[in-house]
């Protein structure tokens, strides 16, 4: 569970009820929720930029939006130690067993990239037709995920523009039919609504899913880089000790603190100097 | 038929004219529609537009629309399973009978550029000329698509700031012939109207077309990548199941759930273990 | 005569007039331009968007504007079958009597970059020198007109600008001397007039020249990339006829629908069979 | 100390008050302060951007904000002749001792970078790999930076947006309940505040830090490549002498002046010549 | 002296006060100039961009500001024939007296860049050491003038930002003390100051600025490129002629129109072929 998303999606919705209901003079006056609520208004926003969105893209991406929803709140944990320790194991069977060992151990492998690429390995195919296929793979992932997170820049786009399209359709009808002045006001209000929605719509829904989707899409593919990097090194036999080192170097530069403390080198200096031994 | 995209086309016409004519107060008021068409307005807006995509762009590109909506509304199925079982037959045939047996079989092929691909290695031509023809092909299409879809985001950038035109002259003859103060409002209201059309033009035509014919180029490039990986692989005389295995994997990672089940994983790696024996 | 382009122009002007003079109870009312017409404003929009292209660029490229509308109004033509054809007798011609013969013809070839090419080929300058200078012309050529496009789009981006600072000085001048209520309509119609000049300035000459431009170097590029194709194919001795199938290729999937009909394939694979026989 | 950056947020700070409580008849009235302050529209504002931002990005993030600040106004100098004439010595001592004896040294190193890639060194690991480890190092620092300073640029993206939410808001909640016409103008200030906070919030908290943030990462990186060039010379066995003309080189044209003075030049004209003999 | 340059600012700054003092009715009134100062708004806008650039870019670049403003209106003249003459000479005088006699006829050379390549030549530096030095070189010129040309472009944005954070303050002081109806013309009128200052400090002073740098970094980098060329050909003692028509080729394509006179082409065949005899 993603605890600070969904407290930021709370707080969120929150604050925008609190800056409605809230009055300097009054207090909280709940009475006001009324005026912020207006169906054509919301069916003109919503429903516009989900129309263009059907024109736009394909009905299989609408049907992927409850797991976008999963994959944000809820994300699968890409624990890149866990990848890097099972990899280290398989690479130890591998070494003492042979590759074919591999195979009965695959059943508990509940990664599904993990497993076809030690398949692969398994099965025995060339190493540079492994290296292609792999490649392959993560680019179509890469692919796949920017077209999705594509989906919900354009709805940000499209939802302000619905937005200012419904508040102009008000103020015409509204500029039209001028006879009572004291009209104009609540008039202008409901107008403006339209914006409202579709800024709230784009800057609350759209652009954070966006965002958030492309932070998880770095985390999958670092994980699925280590996996990627760790069965080709299984394949080349290398000493299971050194591809420990070597895939944690690829994430430690990720997580270390930039001016860190000098400890943690030292540490690592020395398991390099013994891999030296090893090797 | 894109039954979602005719829909969304729909819903998004239906939404504007159900948000100029509801009214709270007195429900639906067609009377309304009147004080949204003004063909002065249109004038500027539509043709204006019209008019300076027509400096843009040389003439040829304004006969291809009707095509572009044909693509959008009405598209070819690339199916990319049928191609593949088509490649696999003709690998087949090949393997079997030799490259030049095809001839025979390419009247019945309708996909231009599967047949004219097949054509080059029945003539055999030589492997590096062919694949060099296909790539230039590939590079001309995707070239070709992308000036086609930036017709349509010229449109969209366009539509608004005529719009914006048609409203300030608009307001300038409002505001210097100010005598009667009830005219005022009516008189803004048609200022406004071009702006709304701009919006309109924008983002329920041109921006939705734009998106979708860059759909519809990424299903149709996928199509042509594994029609030109497959007849290169017809062309090396590889396995035909080999063949089928590589352009499903081509697919797969398009279709499948970044995180499906593991069954479909068991069935591939039991293919590529039958494979490994084939080879 | 880019007989479109012209007519897109005229129509652009014509209907920003018809929007001015039109009034859906008047008729038309030629006495409005006159509020459209205020030579200070003229002044500062016009004026303020050349002074800052003039310290933004060098003087050298405003001599070029004329050749610019001269370049998209009355293109030059470039036939890329007369081209091929051109280049294809070329061939035939060193073919059958040496590279050395084709000097006499140079004195009728007229498009500059061609005869240049071709002088190289017929001095018996080295394939990859021949090769190296080519690439390097088009490279110069593509920057060149870049940087050329680029001017119209930085007017595009000032003429704005320059409107809404316009309408700025316009607006404090008003509000700054707000004595006769009668007078502020006139007034800030005025100080809108500039915003309207910046976005004329801007979607009806800068940004048209912009992509116009772009498309005539699309053109120009297409033909200089099949003449440095073609010189280089004879320069390697290459069968004429196998000469204009790969020049045709390059322009032929620029051109051809992309469903189009198959008889063309037909016809193009047996040129291609023919070919075969030929090599 | 960044003693600028310091002045610059005092700066701005003070000059947004001067704006606020300066009047020209008045002179200074700081009773103006209280106009501007609004604790609901600080929440919508400031709040907003904090929600939206804990969905878009891992909490993790936010822990480094103390960090990013100390890097912006506390910045580490990273003394790029310093690292020269370390890494000279360290040339020096591996040229007279051997490399083995750098690892005595290397405890008083406080660069994390440099003691990590020198014990590489040290500890005799492969050339290529050890450029390798260098250049993932790099990449991944390149990429961490970049991920956290599209933080700050998001973060300026979303405050304006809730700005305008808030204004909306407060708008509606003034036009639908428009009985006293005295009320309307402060009403109006109100909701016009978080406009303002969120413009502040964008152009004095989140582009300065964002940009300031880049410039530190390029100087960052310079010392990184100035250390990963130095540490492969070592390795490598380069002169020292040669080594650390060879960076000077890399700084030298960062600071110097383009068209500086001929004497520099003449100097390092003569240091060249030297090395030629030495070599 | 870039005449040109200096018009289009004079020119840019007489047009702004003419709008500013020009009235249609009255002529021109120099007492409007007044209701355009005002130092506060002054103060918010300039200092406020003043300020946030001092947070974002280190104190280097504003020393180097007057530098830029000489490079823009006073340009060192880039004269790309003459440093052409020049390296023909030394490639002259290298192929008679060898590449040492160049040493003496070094400290003529005025350009730094030119210099410092000569001597690498004449100090027998290795080709390919010398080739990396001066790629080197160019790479972190390319660097440094972006990152000046950056400083430009971002007070470009944060100016126009500056002038609406302005009239917000200016709006809401004005609303919240509306008691005198008279007053709030002129106090509008001065809110609206900021953001035409902002405007003009953007569009007359930094983007033409960033603009012009741009320009005049390609004109220098095209002769360092030039430079870089030449030197290179002489260490690998390639004919002086052949040197020149290589040279002119680079500059050639970049001054010749695109459609120019037959008669250069002639002549540059000519001189390809004389090359071709000395060969």
């Amino acid at each position: 569970m993603d605890i600070t998303g969904i407290m930021g999606f709370v707080l969120a919705i929150f604050l925008m009820i609190f800056g409605i209901v809230f009055n300097v003079d009054a207090g909280i006056v709940f009475a006001n929720m009324v005026n912020f609520i207006d169906y054509p208004s919301i069916a003109i926003t919503v429903g516009g930029t989900l129309a263009v969105l059907m024109i736009s893209f394909p009905t299989s991406i609408f049907l992927k939006i409850p797991k976008h929803l999963k994959i944000i709140f809820m994300p699968q944990s890409f624990d890149q130690h866990a990848y890097i320790k099972m990899i280290t194991e398989f690479a130890k069977e591998a070494r003492i067993r042979g590759l074919l060992s591999l195979e009965g151990k695959l059943a508990d492998v509940k990664d599904e990239f993990l497993k076809k690429s030690l398949l692969l390995v398994v099965d025995s195919i060339d190493a540079d037709k492994v290296n292609s296929i792999l490649e392959t793979e993560l680019d179509h992932i890469d692919e796949r995920h920017h077209s999705d997170i594509e989906f919900y820049q354009k709805g940000a786009a499209f939802a302000p523009a619905f937005g200012m399209i419904g508040t102009l359709i008000g103020l015409v009808n509204m500029l039209k039919q001028m006879s009572d002045p004291d009209a104009i006001g609540p008039a202008m209000a409901v107008a403006l609504l339209t914006t409202l929605y579709g800024s709230l719509l784009a800057n609350i829904f759209f652009l954070p899913i966006a965002n958030k989707l492309k932070i998880r899409h770095d985390e999958e593919m670092l994980c699925k880089m280590i996996v990627a990097q760790g069965v080709k090194s299984i394949q080349a036999g290398e000493n299971p000790r050194f591809i420990e080192e070597k895939l944690l170097l690829m994430i430690e530069s990720k997580k270390r603190s930039p001016r860190g403390s000098v400890e943690k080198t030292d540490k690592k200096a020395k398991a390099l100097n013994t891999k030296k031994a090893d090797a």
